[in-house]
């Protein structure tokens, strides 16, 4: 049976919560750890690619210093390089002359040296003259018509100097690996000199759509929808940062699955099929991974609304994740699992999605035992956060995750929550602001 | 003056908190006002890309729907089309008998018509019949030996039934101009059979460094350093879905800045330029400014710490920051002003960073009267989280914005937070956890 439109809102749960047909329904984050458990982290390739094209890519090795930033002592202020010594009791009261020897200028090697008693006038960021071990800063001399100048206040040796290696030492680890590249990170490595970066490859995911009322441009008339899931779920690849691989779609027919789901196994690291996930006799997804290798499904039925009927399994170490065929269901499963599994596989991290506190406008009902995730509309009126449950009542194809800013997540131990409640929405568009009711 | 490592760490504070030379300092959100209302919200001209490259690129007309979804009245669950008159006064102890007409598959046309006292089966998903207006599912229904249908619960109207049209009507808006297309979004426009979609251009946004001290490739022994901010910000401007145009690097040449500024003005929509923006002689971007046209600089100065000496113009309606040499000033000036001023220019939002709350573990010192962004490392321990800040004395060039995973940013009123204190961190990377101490 094809699941196009067949998962209930969770708000109906007209059936008995362990779910249409499953037996038993595994927590979500059990099910995640018994797919981790056995596609265990891999050493995944690398590739170098030029430093300005590897923003958000993960690092494939730890990262070294080949040398010592700053690459030479230099002035941390603007005013005169000395001998520390020299300072040695100078005040306002009582300044102290010393020799002006001339300057440095910035962006050139010093040639001057400093010598007991003398000065030399240095720019922030310019080189630190031989000799000098400080600097005054320019607001504590005052430079005199016979060539001299007053120090009027005291300096320690070091004082005003970026020390040589100071901020990175050369062959500290500068950035580890499994660091996803930020700006500031291309920026540090292209000062340190690299001019390209080994980097992890990037996962290729395919996805394959399932169901015989599926068909890429479906005459109105012919009783045929368009799909929903595969520009879904390929754009949501892209997102990750993965490279998506499009399977295509395949009639519920038993081979043909099997044929293209063979063929993703064999290109692609993750694979994502679509509908057919549920028990019904037309729903073979998981009969097809289970024929394709040991061991197979792992998990069937989780305990999460809506998405209920998602399925994971492995074939030749590559995981399989089996969404279900409703689009909402099929791209909240994607979100739950594929996200974390990537991470694992790519031994990296991903920021949270943002939260914010909202008032809810509506009463929210969540089943006990499962993980549901609310779509709604967070907006902000007078200086307060107010969420909207999203209607989600008939065939909500992707409406709901158009017209929702976030996700109120009802934990597995909530029944539900109360209208005026304060609770936390993960956001995945801002918030807007609510027009003024005339 | 060049400004490489010029700005003092704001805990120096060693001037006064007006800032060295500084008459005025601006609070961000005013400067920030100040160059919007100078730059007007343009009409961005829009390009059509095909809908599949769509992903993060702004929308650039409302989107109306063509045509109906679901584009027919469809089965929502299993079991058999009916007349829902025909049920009325079913119940498990008094079941009505209908004639069994046959079935609808899914993604066929419907044949069968049902009549009075018909019932034809239908899966989820499947058109409905001609004649019927309801389903009655499966669970309340018993198929006998004879080809009727045994109904053991009654049910209305429309019940089970996915109307056509009911998620989304034809000529209603789906997508709003200025919406950033998530996956969910490209799922939506391709079941409505949009193969391309009009979204605004990527704004240019050209980069510019200054400095005599800065070459691309400087010898050891030269006295000259790499640039750090042309490739912190090229990947910054990357990052934010615009397009980075590479201006080089001037020196501190009034004429050089000068030319480079100009070319970058006519070529790009918003423009970067590092260092030479504070106030003694040798800083002369300001000046370059005023000289390319009016209104010239709008802001030089602002109340936040690091990043004071940065300023904000206007040219031929042009937007020019002058960000600090500093590059941990640099980049933080561009979180600042440039991401807002690209919202702004394309009439859209973009989701807040992330907001954790962690125990400080050390003192935090902010500046009265300016926004102080204090770089953290936030841990998890034992279930908790912690924010440790980077030390930032000395020359840090980037170290600490890749060695911090997160802000703490003390706003103008706050003078400080306190150890043990709760504050919380905007990341920008996720949180590690911390390895247990042996």
């Amino acid at each position: 049976m094809a699941y196009l439109v067949s998962e209930p809102p969770a708000s109906h749960h007209h059936n008995d919560v362990t779910g249409k047909g499953f037996k038993h329904l595994t927590p979500t984050n059990e099910a995640l750890e018994a797919l981790m458990q056995e596609v265990p982290r891999r050493v995944i390739e690398v590739e170098t690619v030029p430093l300005l094209s590897a923003l958000g890519r993960i690092l494939g090795h730890d990262l070294m210093s080949p040398s010592d930033i700053p690459p030479f002592d230099r002035a941390a202020m603007d005013g005169f390089a000395v001998r520390a010594e020299d300072t040695y009791g100078a005040s306002a009261g009582s300044p102290i002359l010393l020799n002006s020897i001339g300057g440095v200028g910035i962006g050139v090697v010093p040639t001057v040296s400093v010598r007991k008693g003398d000065a030399a006038s240095v720019v922030t960021g310019g080189g630190m003259p031989q000799g000098a071990n400080a600097v005054v800063m320019v607001e504590y001399t005052k430079q005199t018509r016979n060539g001299s100048v007053e120090v009027s206040g005291e300096v320690h040796p070091g004082e005003n100097v970026s020390r040589i290696g100071e901020d990175v030492r050369k062959g500290t680890v500068v950035l580890k690996e499994g660091t996803r590249l930020l700006p500031q990170d291309i920026g540090m490595l292209s000062y340190l000199g690299f001019t390209e970066v080994s980097v992890k490859h990037r996962l290729k995911i395919a996805v394959l759509s399932t169901g015989n009322e599926i068909e890429e441009k479906p005459e109105s008339t012919s009783g045929k929808v368009p799909d929903v899931n595969r520009p879904t779920l390929l754009s949501a690849v892209r997102e990750l940062g993965c490279e998506p691989i499009d399977v295509g779609i395949a009639p519920d027919e038993f081979s043909e699955i099997q044929d293209k789901l063979r063929g993703a196994v064999a290109m692609s690291d993750i694979i994502l099929v679509t509908a057919g996930t549920s028990v019904g006799p037309g729903d073979m997804v998981p009969r097809v991974i289970d024929s394709l290798g040991k061991p197979g499904m792992l998990v069937h039925g989780v305990a999460m609304r809506p998405s209920m009927p998602t399925g994971l399994g492995v074939v030749n170490g590559k995981p399989i994740v089996s969404l279900p065929g409703y689009p909402v269901s099929a791209y909240i499963a994607f979100l739950e699992f594929v996200p974390s599994l990537v991470n694992h596989l790519l031994g990296t991290n991903s920021l949270p999605r943002p939260v914010v506190k909202a008032r809810l406008r509506r009463r929210v009902a969540g089943v006990l035992g499962s993980r549901t995730y609310v779509r709604v509309q967070v907006s902000e009126s007078g200086g307060n956060l107010f969420a909207d449950p999203v209607r989600t009542s008939g065939a909500g194809i992707l409406s709901s995750l158009v017209q929702a800013n976030g996700f109120l997540i009802v934990p597995e131990h909530v029944e539900g929550y109360e209208e005026g409640q304060t609770v936390e929405v993960e956001l995945f568009r801002p918030v807007e602001r609510e027009q003024a009711a005339k």
